[in-house]
């Protein structure tokens, strides 16, 4: 699995997974549009199923297994969004799912996980405690460890997003979509190159989580170190995969504010009448702090989920 | 103008207004699916332009002008989405809006009905102020006067989004709306009754406004007298057109608690991550509240509008 994902790969994979997300709409704004002097377009992948692109890896992932790898199941250790989206999917397949999650995740995190029908396993909040509880998980159900982002078939399941929103909408002179551990941003970036050929591809990320941004310019990965940012999606480093695959493909990356990120959640909810959460709205905060040049141009964004706690809303 | 519409009036007027109007898409919950017991198909009206199903109604009665009437413009009285409809219709068609506004109506209103381009005057807050100054500008002016709902072609306009839903799911056992003036739940019922003649048309109504339940029921003209309900698009009594048609199509009226459309809408936003206005998840409060038979059934559910105010969230 070290070789590094094609569209022809990210082709079978919108083959493998379309009779089980959403086709999610494309959205537009008129009046964005004018505060920006630029034509976007939304893909809406907060109201993909689980509420972010998530659901697309891993789905993707678990209907790749043979079946007898799929009959020992999958698990992961994550607090978030991929915990859900694996425990979705599986489910589907009908097959079992392990989660590992810290024992302080929220306790709605937990519901929903359970709810997906998910064995879940709690550990100490620490990375070496998630890790190493997944590693005795694994062991003793031969599941497949299905990562979050650094694994070819979730990187795969995420390209298809960019895909769907290209083949809706054409040409675009722009795609953007924000950084965490770069798994969407590098199936968006390897879809639309392939696509649209001119096509700039932009990752958007926040100044107080800014590895992506470092490892990119520095050509040598720098590990995320105490990032503090609302944008909670886009908190981890980039990987083995996704690093080589950002260097290779995406044209640039920048940094917003946290100001700007709040203010540009609030302005898609405001005038879009959609939910979107802090990390969704990464990208069109930095088109709002003309950190991108897209005047007149036609940009596609990926929003890239909707999870958002609102009895803890920034404004 | 004093003839009902029929369904071949809501066709020209989809004809008329196809190229101006959002074709909102229809989002399902599978998640909403299983806690209700059915199969719900929301025709998102909170993403139509100006936020809300408004735009319809007033889209179509701007372009079924003459040129002559046209010149000269349109008016009417709102501190609401219809104001914001009205003048962004009329400034598609390039002909000058005129809006009768409360003096106390909120900033944020009058700053989009301005933005708009609309020409406001401001009267005291009171429906004789409203009343007697809208016969004032229309005298002024020769403006034609567009009321929000009790107006032959907005009827019609509104009736395009149950269309719209008919079209693209095909059969439905049910298809729900809410119910202020009448002008939405009158076009539903028509493109509803006409399409699928066996679809049951059921309105819901918050408790505290519940005039049109008791007009259903007298079978007379009850108007709304100090309403009280977070829905403050529903607050208006039903009218001459409207109230005949929601007697002749409509199969039942049922109310709603204040607490069940709080937790409808928040349901709505968290599950399906759309920003819906009060107004919009009084359907889907009905169902919660056992009021409407939706078990295993097919039902659609038109959501009215998404325009709220950030800032005062009931949660």
């Amino acid at each position: 699995m070290s070789q590094l994902p094609t569209f022809s790969d990210i082709e079978k994979a919108h083959d493998r997974i379309r009779p089980f997300i959403h086709h999610t709409p494309v959205l537009t704004s008129k009046n964005i549009n004018q505060i920006v002097g630029a034509e976007l377009f939304f893909k809406c992948e907060n109201l993909q199923k689980v509420g972010a692109f998530k659901f697309r890896g891993a789905c993707n992932s678990v209907f790749a297994l043979t079946p007898e790898e799929a009959e020992n199941g999958v698990c992961t250790h994550s607090s978030g969004n991929h915990a859900a989206a694996l425990a979705l999917a599986a489910r589907m397949r009908v097959i079992p799912a392990y989660i590992v999650m810290p024992e302080n995740a929220p306790e709605i995190k937990k519901k929903a996980v359970a709810g997906y029908g998910a064995q879940i396993t709690f550990c100490e909040p620490t990375l070496a405690a998630r890790e190493s509880t997944l590693k005795q998980v694994a062991e003793q159900t031969g599941a497949t460890e299905i990562h979050p982002y650094n694994y070819f078939n979730v990187i795969c399941g995420q390209g298809t997003a960019a895909k769907e929103l290209i083949e809706e909408i054409g040409h675009l002179d722009v795609v953007m979509a924000p950084v965490g551990g770069g798994g969407l941003l590098s199936g968006t970036a390897i879809s639309s190159k392939a696509m649209l050929p001119n096509v700039k591809v932009i990752a958007a990320e926040p100044a107080g989580a800014d590895d992506a941004f470092r490892s990119f310019y520095s050509k040598s990965l720098v590990p995320s170190v105490a990032p503090k940012t609302i944008a909670d999606g886009l908190l981890t480093s980039l990987g083995s995969l996704t690093f080589p695959i950002i260097l290779n493909e995406v044209d640039d990356i920048v940094t917003v504010s946290e100001e700007s990120i709040v203010a540009a959640m609030r302005m898609v909810w405001e005038r879009m009448k959609i939910i979107i959460e802090p990390s969704s709205a990464v990208p069109l905060a930095a088109i709002l702090e003309s950190k991108v040049d897209v005047k007149s141009k036609k940009v596609g964004i990926i929003l890239s989920g909707g999870n958002v706690d609102l009895g803890k809303l920034p404004f």
